[in-house]
């Protein structure tokens, strides 16, 4: 039995820090992943950090930061010459991943037993688990427009909008997917990837319990998603703003509020480690693209 | 303003027919395509009627009788590496049909309302009409085993299971779609092509008001597809059979007892024609695979 990590994951940043983790040896992952990016595209339920975390696990990610790695796309050039809106791309195997899930899910499956079977799929031995069974959906409201549902925005309108507020639908109402709760609980370690906090990590929070287990858990650790107050992409920084939080290394802080024991953040920010935020401020590298890179840093973050 | 030529379809033999008809010049055709067949396949709305007929319409017919020719197999290669049936096959051209059908009717649009669009982007510009909007699932009963859906029983089962019963669900509740009422009514034929009668054209003619028009149609003819008593291809012989029907030209009428004016059979059943079945019988050839064959069937068809 090796040391209980137990890391919440977005997209990108996240997959990669638990990248980082299953280079260790003698550490016993559980990922709980985000649901709230989720919808309903050509009918097809995607499920997009599942996914991610599930392809970079495996190697196999695709370079723009969705899908799988020099993927065909037969099926979406077929798909562009119908009269329907084809801004949300998916290549040839990851539309078997969706159909998989798709079909599994109107069978009866949980959508935690459809993720167990994808990752056996691709050979991915980490526990992942959905934050939550039930649906979320995450919606942002863009000034003078409206709520917008998350892949509209991030994907169709490549996240250019200004965001005012945001919103998880169905969340109240949502309940942890089996196993979550127990892996905070348990968790020698819980580590919030450097996902985008309000649009990533909170419609996991925001699942009834998961904050109030995630304060009583043993440890809890931040990797900051911003260096220099700017993420590496995605629109983090200008959501935070947008939600009149703090900027940089405090925002990210007032983000996860009263959760977090420590925050790690980037040596090009060392100096906010003389910042009164009321919790450990640690200055490791966090540029993780690179899985060395990344298992070094989940190495730094299993020492107390 | 051509003859108004109106043809009840199946997949393969009915959408060869329709091709022949294409083929003419002053022939304003109308197509009314069985969905009995319909059902959700990767939790895809599959309607394989349609689009055989559709494909064929357009030149690019797979040669095993469904798909589209030369597609490529990179999701169903995928999908195979998942716990799942894979039993039914879709190429990836083909995928991206029932990917949009599945999206439009999930957005509101109707079966008849995809269906135009879907032969508009194949290029094919015979009115194509789904007999129905609403759903008719055919199912057949095997001995001592019950119900089973049409495609497992059809594709699962390669049809050699014995059929001893037909029923097709939600008929009873299911309206014409708009146009194939009228469509019977104004034709100055109307042909069955020759296709399975009880799978393929009974759960047409179990809408209600269809067989009704039908009886009252100007001209109604059917072109057998027995030869020699046998289908070129499937079941037909051996259903009817199990339903009790006569065998050769005889069963055939009787399937579609009391609307037919005419049978048309193929010349090695000449002997046939002196049959007292109370319909003129008419001795063509009807093997139309071939193009040129199908427009010289529709061409004499015509003739009085």
């Amino acid at each position: 039995m090796g040391v209980k990590v137990t890391a919440l994951s977005g997209g990108v940043g996240g997959a990669r820090m638990l990248r980082g983790f299953a280079a260790l040896e003698d550490v016993d992952l559980t990922a709980i992943v985000n649901v709230g990016d989720d919808d309903v595209i050509y009918g097809l339920h995607v499920a997009p950090d599942i996914d991610t975390v599930i392809y970079t696990l495996a190697g196999q990610e695709g370079l723009a930061g969705w899908g799988v790695r020099d993927d065909t796309v037969a099926v979406m050039t077929a798909l562009d010459r119908f009269p329907i809106d084809t801004w949300f791309r998916i290549g040839d195997i990851d539309f078997a991943t969706n159909l998989f899930r798709t079909a599994r899910l109107q069978d009866g499956w949980t959508l935690s037993q459809v993720t167990t079977a994808e990752a056996a799929v691709f050979g991915v031995e980490v526990t992942i688990l959905p934050a939550s069974d039930d649906p979320i959906r995450t919606e942002v409201h863009i000034p003078g427009e409206g709520w917008l549902p998350f892949q509209t925005y991030f994907v169709d309108r490549q996240h250019l909008s200004p965001v005012d507020d945001v919103r998880f639908v169905g969340v109240e109402s949502a309940r942890p997917a089996p196993g979550v709760l127990e892996a905070i609980e348990d968790a020698d370690l819980v580590v919030i990837g450097p996902s985008n906090p309000p649009l990533s990590i909170w419609p996991m929070l925001a699942i009834p319990d998961v904050a109030d287990t995630m304060m009583e858990a043993r440890r809890v650790v931040a990797v900051s998603p911003l260096i220099g107050g700017r993420p590496i992409k995605g629109p983090a920084d200008k959501v935070m703003e947008g939600l009149g939080l703090p900027g940089g290394t405090a925002g990210v802080v007032a983000a996860y509020d009263g959760i977090l024991d420590e925050i790690v953040v980037d040596p090009v920010d060392a100096s906010d480690s003389a910042l009164d935020l009321g919790v450990r401020i640690r200055v490791l590298p966090t540029r993780i693209s690179d899985i060395d890179a990344a298992a070094a840093l989940a190495s730094r973050l299993l020492e107390e």
